[in-house]
């Protein structure tokens, strides 16, 4: 049986690890979020394609809950220096952006193997390889595209779009959004991607961020038509729990985008695609309200910071293939 | 007085060290070779401009002789992972070059910089000035230039042409050299670095590798005829002392061009732009050839691993100014 996920970032890395303690590695085609790449000091930096990586390679400092075990920080350290004399108006010397040491080494290959013509598939296996991850790791396009975000709030950047990282991390989510979209001109999805989504026993959307981690992979062109096309054997794991994101910006996001933030908002998103949605157990009374936005609803424990939840998450999700 | 040092790497940093116990900083400018630069992972890396800050700065860890003082290298430890996946033929991951940690932040600096469309100078002024450097640091061009090594011997590469970087740190400039040139192609020296050489009260030409280091500003148009232009208030400083360089290849590589290895041999490189040659006490017996060669002998303690004996040096040369 091969099991093709629909990948964010954090949620969608632990999905995966549970999914690794029950099926062959082989078997598993991770379809990874790109439009939250950036570049930062002349380095191509995919966040979502290294959350998964690191995490699967057990390689995360699990206590603090990001960033590699053991890592430093003494290159970012170093750049305050250089912060205080960048001219007005600069972006140069981001220190907003933290970049450890040793998770350096990762951009550093990316940046050197796409500068020599290898596409972000090719390295992107490569890195997996060097990880000695088993799962296929495909990011979903290898062309430019990117998350725009709109900022709300009376900030002195309301009204202004920025990009995912600016919003996400430099403004740490802390101000409303009034419109997300993806710029993508010519992006599309890779003949891998498409192949797995068409191939696979099972589609999982993984518990990752509707809008801004699943919405980027489909606006892009084919992937709905794919998962519509297999919408029976399509499951997507909500990443709403009790009405609140368990990591991250989704809950409120989705408010201010006019989406009720619970898991009867997100089967409104899913349901076109989507036949299944896994809910946390503390959802149970919404099941009704689910099933009326046209998704079956399945109450199982979602919540993977416990041992053993999200190796029987992803059993849960495979009772979904056809 | 006005003083511009034509420079190269540590040679030259000595020198820039003992020079500015001697003067105000304000009335010092470093012509600076940039035809080592690289890129790296992405990265613009100058390896003489950054040589001359942290010396000047006083940050360079004196002990080790190189790098920064307090420097760790955990991201090039980390590249490890990748140079063993890379795929053959691939140069990226090259981990040849030893880039430390902290040491990292600079060529984040200026390669961010680059890419938002400052030129070379104006970054490296901003590098000088995030260091509180008092002298004025010019890259010699704004251009992209670089010298190329031919190889020799009987290794793998016999025959083939490489950067500097390469033949200097990959191969550890133990390969015999048979010829060197600059691509430089339309490369000028920027009118701050010309008019610093016809403005200048004295014109010191560094004790660096007359070949590899004052050669690339050489080859520059313009450069050599405004030297010639004031030749009387030029003087060069001998990198041979005794036959040998202090540091680095200067000896092999004059011997293999079919340049005498010796302060003679510099003297018939630097004659037709240069009035004066400075050489350290060992090489006394010189003086009547150096003479012949055509450029008055200066004899003077030049090692300046001793303390002082930089500034002492400094004051010799200042002695030319017109």
């Amino acid at each position: 049986m091969n099991v093709t996920v629909l990948c964010g970032g954090v949620g969608a890395a632990r999905f995966l690890r549970g999914l690794l303690d029950v099926v062959e590695a082989s078997t598993v085609t991770a379809v990874i979020n790109t439009a939250d790449d950036t570049v930062l000091h002349g380095l191509s930096i995919s966040p979502d394609l290294d959350t998964i990586t690191y995490t699967l390679a057990g390689a995360t400092d699990d206590e603090r809950g990001w960033g590699l075990a053991g890592e430093t920080w003494n290159a970012m350290a170093a750049l305050g220096r250089y912060a205080e004399v960048r001219p007005a108006g600069s972006g140069a010397a981001p220190t907003w952006f933290n970049l450890g040491d040793t998770d350096l080494a990762t951009h550093f290959y990316r940046t050197a193997r796409l500068t020599e013509g290898a596409s972000l598939t090719e390295v992107t296996a490569e890195i997996a390889a060097a990880w000695d991850l088993g799962l296929r790791m495909l990011p979903v396009t290898d062309d430019r595209f990117r998350t725009l975000v709109t900022l709300g709030g009376d900030g002195d950047e309301a009204g202004s779009e920025v990009t995912f990282q600016d919003y996400f991390v430099r403004l740490r989510h802390g101000v409303p959004v009034t419109d997300v979209r993806f710029e993508h001109h010519d992006a599309r999805p890779t003949d891998a991607v498409l192949a797995a989504l068409h191939d696979a026993d099972v589609v999982v959307i993984a518990p990752s961020n509707p809008i801004v981690s699943i919405g980027p992979l489909r606006a892009l062109p084919g992937i709905d038509e794919a998962l519509v096309a297999r919408r029976e054997s399509v499951v997507a794991i909500s990443p709403i729990v009790g009405g609140a994101a368990l990591k991250g910006p989704a809950d409120r996001m989705l408010t201010e985008l006019g989406v009720e933030p619970s898991v009867t908002g997100v089967a409104g998103l899913y349901a076109p695609v989507a036949s299944a949605l896994v809910v946390d157990t503390v959802d149970a009374d919404h099941r009704d309200a689910v099933e009326a936005a046209g998704m079956r609803c399945v109450v199982t424990p979602t919540i993977m910071s416990e041992a053993g939840v999200g190796a029987e998450l992803a059993r849960t999700c495979l009772q979904f293939a056809r």
